[in-house]
């Protein structure tokens, strides 16, 4: 049995229905998803109320009005019961294991990277760790209608194994950095992990393996370039923190002149269009025009950036500069989440603060931004990031019955403003239903929740003494 | 059958048993929750890990260890299965019947309270939408860990009807303005309606009527004057806005020379210990001693104060000072909506960015100000607020075991940034059960979904036309 048929024969709720409704001049489908208001995200921003999504193997092949449902047949036809349906979500920006740690260090840490981080992760992280987390995360992410989600961090097979395990698309990259690591003894041992993550993932369905060196600041220039080099033989992602906090150039002055680290990147050759570029936080006017002009991508993380008190990214005027914008939450220890749902109110109300106007990123854009801006900031536009025929079948629904829901005169609006991942109803990535009725269609929580009770016990005891010490910690981030 | 014991019998799930332990030696209570994570809120922040509240008529009549079971037997047994037991929250600002109009005018408005919301009302508003509305409101209030709110509105008396059905906790403030409004064809009408309102509602359990003029720039001084003289006679609280947008007092420039609107209002003897003030966005270090000085509230609204684009509130400064602030949403065409929890990681991120400084405003003050620091701003610190013995039992549930809920390290930060609406279990106000196990107990929303329907499509057409006049209207706020 099929995990489509399988959701079709337990299914037992008012949302998803299964006929078979084999009609001789009918195309035959694998899904059609029908009664929904659809937000296609096609470059006219339609909005198909009553719509209609046509899903065969992996491929959206049809999207339109009910008239669809005379063209088409499937074994398995969801009923969206009038609620919106729309290109899954993505997540630009993550660290998602360490979710093994979110909620700790929360005392008013002020040197929370070098002093309680670093640290934990120097203690803690383990292959089992970063597996059983990955699924912990992507349970979450699938819960709250991300599809794709792309991050920085170690041992990245582990994080694919796990990832797909769920069923999730993600853009994942190995870290590079100067210091030691789980996975990797030497110096810059990133480098050579990356290679066989990269050869053994490299025509993945649903893993894009990429490079991660962690900044400007982390990672020397020959480190840089080498990266650089490598991205281009094997044409994978370079994922890389950048303008995070104020200065980084100054950490780097016996390298470069430069006077930002967007600068230092492009002089040494690094930016390129396999760049994005996390944070993205203070850049100037010349450093939005060579992200622009280097077609990079941007991640922009902006309650994460609230939270950690680093500020707020010109993402407006990247945004309406037509740039690879896209949001993302940040790991677990910045934002506390995976949910890229929370995030969508920041995302527009810190532009709305920045720039005392509160016409600008309405709701429409913020919805753009989150999915097809996400693809594009992952140079990923032409497979997901909308409804459109050809692309992926990474579809979200999303029910508007609950309290919170109501009314819901404007889609974008209630999505953005009201919504929370609870309202998230069926998640499907590549043509697979993930997650049907609220009810996870591929690992379930209790499967997993033995060894999460088991890291979390392990791990708390440890984390108090830290946040002692980190207290006192000087910052080094100042 | 009671509410409780009709609760205790239909109750299948996990969370919620019931026992009668009758034995001869304990006091026999009328509920108890037990093995829960209780956060006290008391003067030392106590929390007790596998802790009891006791609940006798309205009120706690113990708080603490399991010892507690051996000293307490109830006809019902709340098992919080390892999940936060808290205050239930408050929110110290809202317009809760504005829910009717949420998610419209989202086009990118900048004059939208003059151009938009008053037209919109002007319209739309009746006694009937008010009442339906507000019970669509104190549903999704009570969902999401509300228990006490404060709202400036009109119809007051349909409001506190709605309110007590649903069976929420509501200080209600009938406005007053200097326009002809849905329940006052006369200016400043609003003062002989709250008049009947409040001689109806001075005694009652759950609603504590209130006076709320608009602001100082909508209601002239000799009525702000009769306001103050009348809640000093009905001995009631007065709710108005304040300092929300730059400037205010040059709106009253021919009144007063004062420079601030909070200096105006002391000049003229209106800043009083009943008074609570909503926003307090632009306010000088004098404005902010005069508001101690005079011991009156505050609602500090970060999220919709984002998204309107009118700034951050000096909340850090105010909490610092030992000040009466708390934590509100505004009304549900501001923020968007009525659930405090959105506003929680907002509370705390929008000061960390004003100051530049990650360590302020950690979780466990962000919880302090949404439910202590709400009962101060509207002076109920007496009665609710807390866990204490003494104090009204409004109490909230928040399970732990959703994959957003995992891990929890830390129970303020699980609730600030990891915890949405969907988490809260169980509601309690006033010794009553409003919700058990995510079921309302009182007010279903099955009941309502007619009446919501059907303002919903009355509404819906109307809007949009006045959005495509309200895009060319000029702002009158800047």
């Amino acid at each position: 049995m099929t995990l489509k048929s399988l959701a079709c024969a337990i299914s037992t709720s008012l949302l998803a229905g299964c006929i078979t409704t084999a009609g001789t001049d009918t195309h035959n489908a694998d899904l059609i998803i029908s009664n929904g208001q659809v937000l296609t995200i096609n470059s006219d921003m339609e909005v198909i109320k009553d719509g209609v999504v046509v899903v065969e193997n992996d491929k959206i092949i049809a999207v339109g009005g009910e008239e669809l449902l005379t063209q088409y047949s499937a074994e398995m036809i969801i009923d969206a019961n009038d609620g919106i349906v729309m290109p899954g979500m993505v997540n630009a920006h993550n660290h998602l294991p360490m979710i093994a740690f979110r909620g700790l260090g929360e005392e008013g840490i002020s040197n929370r990277l070098f002093a309680y981080f670093f640290p934990l992760e120097a203690e803690k992280l383990s292959r089992e760790l970063i597996y059983n987390a990955t699924k912990l995360g992507s349970i979450e992410l699938a819960q709250s209608g991300v599809t794709t989600y792309a991050d920085m961090y170690y041992h990245m097979d582990e994080m694919a194994k796990a990832t797909k395990e769920v069923g999730l698309r993600a853009v994942l990259g190995e870290t590079v950095i100067k210091f030691p690591v789980v996975d990797a003894k030497e110096p810059y041992g990133g480098i050579e992990y990356a290679k066989g993550f990269i050869e053994e993932y490299q025509n993945d369905q649903l893993i894009t393996p990429a490079y991660a060196p962690h900044a400007v600041y982390t990672v020397s220039k020959d480190k840089l370039q080498e990266i650089n080099k490598l991205s281009a033989k094997y044409d994978v992602p370079v994922l890389i923190h950048v303008a995070e906090f104020p200065n980084e150039e100054k950490r780097i002055k016996d390298e470069t002149k430069a006077t930002s680290p967007v600068e230092y990147m492009s002089e040494i050759g690094v930016l390129d269009e396999r760049v994005v570029l996390a944070h993205a936080i203070h850049l100037s006017e010349n450093d939005i025009k060579l992200v622009k002009e280097a077609d990079a991508g941007i991640s922009y993380n902006p309650m994460a950036n609230a939270k950690g008190a680093t500020g707020i990214a010109p993402a407006w005027e990247m945004y309406r500069a037509g740039m690879r914008i896209g949001i993302g939450t940040d790991g677990p220890m910045s934002s506390n989440q995976v949910d890229i749902m929370r995030t969508l109110s920041y995302a527009a109300n810190m532009q709305r603060l920045k720039h005392s106007d509160r016409t600008i990123m309405i709701p429409e854009q913020v919805i753009e931004m989150a999915t097809l801006g996400g693809a594009k900031a992952l140079h990923m536009e032409d497979s997901v990031g909308s409804l459109e025929v050809g692309k992926k079948a990474d579809i979200v629904i999303v029910e508007t019955q609950s309290a919170n829901m109501l009314p819901s005169y404007d889609p974008y609006a209630t999505l953005v403003y009201q919504a929370n991942p609870s309202n998230i109803d069926t998640t499907i990535v590549n043509g697979e239903i993930v997650m049907l009725n609220r009810e996870m269609q591929t690992v379930k929580l209790d499967e997993i929740r033995e060894s999460v009770d088991a890291f979390e016990a392990d791990i708390a005891e440890f984390a108090k003494e830290l946040a002692k010490k980190a207290i006192k910690s000087k910052s080094l981030m100042d």
